[in-house]
């Protein structure tokens, strides 16, 4: 299990073809991971994601540890049998998010509540973005919340330092998170010598934007031989020139045996520049959550439905697209349907978007294996814009 | 086309199955048509009503004429194509929601407009409830824009007085709905003329709760002798024992041979009754409604999902059910998607509610038709409660 085998490397650059197996189904990599983060990918059910060619879905274990609480979830038989997906999962490990919400006072509704967090070595103390409740993370714990919603893949507890935090900051957090992923690993081990379901761990390299630190700690998480390795704090405000050349600097520390996996990005220039500096899994929210938006992509870039140009629109949203959106409905019917909040609309956007990114992955797939990668993102690339 | 057969008749009751015949399918009657207000089924796409077994859906003239317009709808072409609903379609005649809304005061968000109707003998000027906008509906209009949306069965413009009116004024209005029925009948024919698709059209009896008034009404509207008659006024704060007596007033001056259609009704309970009454044809918003507030029926009665007992139930919603809502997902996983107000818990508390008051009525036939029917609504009243 969780064996990971290279199907074909592209000659040029580092992206390659692989899968990933896993208990619940064998991954196509580079894969992109529809996110589903109260344990449903938002306005889809299961059988819209299987109709889509998903792979693997990734859920948030900060929001499922606060509701309905893991335990619950446990109790449903875990997260598969819970949500009624089939497929692998994927659960971060809540660390991005104590942070990150913690961050954003603007993303509650309550803002009242002061959402702070409180960081020492063993832990961190945090208050829930939904009431302003009081709890306690740690590694052991974080990894025990994963054991108990089941997933596949489960990800390591680490600090992800705010962007403009000091070199000074962004070291010690970086060791803490070194720390922790010991931590996670051995409480890893020893949770998974009692239960059936088998999971991967991966560990997450931090460092922000410095050379060093990445360098450091792209070399620590590889050296835990664990199935993956991912990489966190990017794509959280810096430019994608930053974004890449800090990709490039932790690679060649990584094992090119294992699948490497690039927290949080996925738009499509994102997806090629990444691929093609070797990353073989990726997550992000956007493709979802523009489609609420009203917002959608084409071969010729993203385009807004709500444009008044699209009234009388009876085209499908991307002509010649294959997706259920664009087999059934018009863009007029569409513009009407986001204009009145109608949820069949929110629905079938983020049909059409998921789709789109989805079906490119596997073209990446195809064209890196066919050997025209380079040229597939160059004439891809020219048109979208 | 058109044509309506009665196929089996009831001994004891003046229940009866038949079958309607529209240029987009047949009807099995008694039928219950789930309501589209804005050209979708809330939550729902056509491939789920189609999953259900829906027969007929029912859209909103008012709601469609002030947006998107039937103009949009008529280029995109008409409202089966642009909505992608291949079966029948019902549309209302604007009437209702012309004057109900206006009585509403609370309906829209926008508490600021003055949502005022003033009356004629030719027609209404009213102020849209989306922006307080003005439009004036005649018969003629309410007419040529259920025309342009395409419906297979379209409805006279009539006005729904409110329940508390004097008798003085239930009477004029009566009156207004009678003369306005006939304007609508001449209107519906010059247009069916010119124009390929058939389409059939329903006027409605009204008179409040007064005897004489629906006696008066009923004959009228059935001398205009068109392909249905519809009983409006009904189900607009009466109490149930009021609603049912005037049905039984209504029903013996309607054509048998016709079908009999009651709008805007269609609780478990009234279905019972009202089909033992004579009615052929329901439309109601209950059932997609109270999903979207986490209700949900059972043979047992109605249920909240809400409720704290449903937190570790591991059971579907309502156990043996056959819809995909209850063969894939328990009370758990739904109380959850509900409180966090995800999208795929409203549409899947609607799929269960729809199939419950479908696969009743499912059954309502298969009783009238083999002499139970008598027998199995008592059964079935004796549990839900």
């Amino acid at each position: 299990m969780f064996k990971f085998k290279i199907k074909h490397s592209d000659k040029k650059t580092l992206a390659r073809t692989g899968i990933f197996k896993t208990p619940h189904g064998e991954i196509k990599t580079p894969a992109f991971m529809p996110v589903g983060t109260k344990a449903t990918v938002k306005t889809l059910s299961p059988q819209d994601l299987e109709n889509l060619g998903t792979q693997i879905i990734l859920a948030n274990t900060y929001h499922l540890f606060l509701r309905p609480g893991e335990k619950i979830i446990k109790h449903g038989g875990g997260l598969h049998k819970w949500m009624n997906w089939k497929g692998p999962i994927l659960t971060d490990s809540g660390g991005f998010q104590v942070f990150s919400l913690a961050r954003e006072k603007g993303f509650t509704k309550n803002k009242d509540f002061k959402i702070k967090v409180k960081i020492d070595e063993n832990g961190v103390e945090f208050s829930s973005f939904l009431d302003g409740s009081k709890h306690y993370l740690t590694p052991e714990k974080a990894t025990k919340i994963q054991h108990d919603l089941g997933a596949d893949i489960i990800m390591a507890f680490d600090e992800c330092a705010p962007a403009n935090s000091s070199k000074k900051y962004l070291k010690e957090a970086m060791e803490r998170t070194h720390n922790w992923a010991t931590r996670c690993k051995k409480e890893h081990e020893k949770l998974s010598k009692k239960q059936k379901h088998k999971q991967a761990l991966f560990p997450i390299v931090q460092g922000g934007l410095y050379k060093d630190l990445r360098t450091e700690s792209a070399k620590f998480i590889n050296d835990l031989d664990l199935p993956g390795n991912a990489i966190g704090g990017l794509s959280v405000g810096e430019s994608r020139k930053e974004m890449l050349k800090t990709i490039e600097i932790i690679i060649p520390h990584l094992d090119p045996k294992k699948p490497r996996y690039l927290m949080g990005v996925g738009t499509p220039e994102d997806l090629f520049e990444c691929v093609e500096r070797g990353i073989d899994m990726f997550d992000c929210v956007h493709p979802t959550r523009m489609a609420r938006h009203g917002a959608f992509w084409t071969e010729k870039g993203r385009f807004s439905i709500k444009n008044n140009k699209f009234k009388k629109d009876n085209k499908p949203l991307q002509p010649k697209c294959r997706c259920e959106t664009c087999r059934n409905y018009s863009r007029s019917y569409l513009r009407h349907l986001i204009f009145e909040n109608e949820i069949l609309g929110l629905r079938l956007m983020t049909i059409h978007n998921l789709h789109f990114l989805l079906n490119l992955m596997s073209q990446i797939r195809q064209h890196i294996e066919k050997g025209t990668f380079t040229k597939f993102k160059k004439s891809f690339l020219k048109k979208f814009h």
